[in-house]
């Protein structure tokens, strides 16, 4: 750690990073071992800056006197301090353009970079990454997309009360509002045609899981894909859940051979997509949570998309909550990630362009105006 | 009434629009007193169509059977009836351009229509009327904008946790959040040059009392104007409020004579604004609710406001909530009304104009970034 002890930046990235590296009580345990941490004034960061200094912590600009310097975001390549040690996420492991300038002047700098995203165990598995809580905030941001997405339709639903995930001011506010919200559907029911209504989880990591944590609160079942047609036919809950497994998204092109997760992975040419032609047919909501590069099939495709529009309409997939935010990647018309304070954008199938306006989009069958 | 009974409409002036003319409970009334009611369906409406069907209800798109036909804002003109009544916000009195089409068919059909806006008692106050819920909703629309306003200033609020009025299931749960916000405002104290923050209301009828009540669920404290600047210097409270008098914001142009309400109200030109040179300068937050009519002078100018923001800069005058919403009334600059989707715009009064993004004006000399 050497003598100058802790520094913590000022987040800079954007107006709404509000997060801190380390949180007061952490700053107090490392006080109380004789490591001097020094943070950088913010009106911005969740923890005020007076908690840090009841926390033992020198509240100041000038962080020269640090040895090990953290953020959790990018800082400005001109505040980089030469011979220091920094921590934050870089977002330069794959080459990102924006960040070269930063990593440029770190190694000018002579500043030792360690990357969150390189921080790994010995089976290379990640340490520090999004989790639980990027799925929590992610699916309670959904909930709200749904609400107004119907609301463009002409319906009236409880998804209505849901706010955005920053507007709670904490996950028990939020968790008591999902209750209450899945409360009222019980009293008043989803509109015909969405009754029950369908959420896909795909992936298995702690992003989805975060989500489905959510989910779990609204009156729910949970179905195996294999048992959902015959679940359709005498809905007793007026949520359905599913999470995807692999054989619901793809199945081998030999089909002599059977479906091998670790083959998969390893080849996977040898398979072909299959999600669009059964389980997306049942969906009302995916919530996208998998890990996927250019060398996986897509699990929706434009195409696919456009067909299952033609087949189903407004009312079939509703809304996509596409947390792994690949960008063109497994949901292809995912043409750009949404900000905080505009979360939501629409895909129009038919035409193959995305609006800003949710409501913009509204197939004449779907929305009657008298 | 008639032998026809009563009719609900399904409201179609917009997306938003989910009030009801008659609540579930008020129709059983009717129904138990031999009043046939019928409702056409809305999948929109905040009460569900099953609702009205156990409260005795027909559920019908025909209306033809009914003889009093209600609504909350303006029906279709095709969809009007002859030889019906109808009751309806029809924003027609002032000779409001576009609902002029729906009143020449009204005539035209022979239908008798009782405007909500000309119901009044025998001393002429109107009965049906934007109220104390209005007050309510737009003081906590309010919250959520100041937070907004001041991420943009660089500062982290608790006022970040404000939603929409909309986004509650009740008015309770709003209550609460609000007041869970305070206790947030409590424990960690507003950004510096913000404490105490001055909320300053205008209007004494039901909207501004609706805020104020909405606003004492904060850690408050009420203060005369003349003790403002007082309680400025040695603040014992986070948030002071101030219900603006007829002295605040005008002066005998004549001060030779004493000012009189009732001389005010008949003879306005008798006096000159000054809210601009005192009230105002303290005005953190200014929730209007006045009535106006252009023989009144306006609360604040765009010439005022430029002044206002060259002295205080954007910690001054921070934000508006015109819940009396006379557009270029008494507040000059309020240009347009703003929409439940989009419940903001900033006025910058250095160029006067006016920004869809409230992070688009900034004064340099507020904003840091590093």
């Amino acid at each position: 750690m050497g003598r100058g002890g802790v520094g913590i930046l000022r987040e800079v990235v954007n107006r709404w990073e509000r997060r801190a590296p380390l949180v007061p009580s952490d700053v107090q345990k490392l006080v109380k071992q004789g490591i001097p941490v020094t943070v950088q004034p913010s009106p911005r960061r969740v923890f005020a800056d007076s908690e840090y200094r009841a926390a033992g912590a020198l509240i100041s600009e000038d962080l020269s006197s640090t040895s090990l310097i953290l953020g959790v975001k990018q800082p400005s390549a001109q505040s980089i301090l030469r011979d220091k040690s920094y921590m934050f996420f870089g977002h330069v492991i794959k080459g990102q353009q924006e960040n070269m300038p930063l990593l440029d002047k770190c190694i000018e700098a002579r500043v030792r970079f360690f990357d969150y995203e390189c921080i790994a165990d010995a089976n290379d598995k990640r340490l520090v990454a999004f989790g639980r809580f990027a799925g929590n905030a992610g699916f309670i941001d959904c909930l709200r997309g749904i609400g107004q997405r119907l609301l463009c339709l002409g319906y009236s639903t409880p998804f209505l009360a849901a706010a955005s995930s920053y507007m709670y001011p904490s996950l028990n506010t939020a968790k008591a509002a999902v209750i209450a919200l899945g409360q009222e559907i019980n009293r008043v029911g989803l509109p015909e045609g969405l009754h029950p209504m369908v959420f896909t989880f795909t992936g298995a990591g702690n992003v989805s899981l975060g989500a489905q944590e959510i989910f779990e609160l609204l009156p729910h079942k949970w179905v195996e894909s294999q048992d959902l047609e015959k679940e359709l036919r005498s809905p007793t809950h007026p949520i359905i859940g599913v999470k995807a497994q692999l054989p619901d998204l793809v199945q081998r092109i030999d089909s002599s051979v059977p479906l091998s997760k670790a083959e998969y992975y390893e080849h996977p040419e040898l398979y072909e997509p299959i999600f669009h032609k059964n389980l997306a047919k049942y969906t009302n909501v995916l919530v996208n949570g998998v890990y996927w590069d250019q060398t996986f099939p897509r699990i929706l495709t434009k195409d696919q998309a456009r067909h299952l529009f033609s087949v189903k309409g407004n009312l079939g997939l509703l809304f996509i909550s596409d947390i792994s935010c690949d960008i063109n990647g497994s949901i292809e018309f995912l043409v750009r990630s949404s900000s905080i304070e505009d979360p939501f954008y629409i895909y129009d199938p038919l035409t193959d362009m995305v609006h800003s306006d949710m409501c913009k989009f509204l197939s004449p069958s779907c929305y009657q105006s008298s």
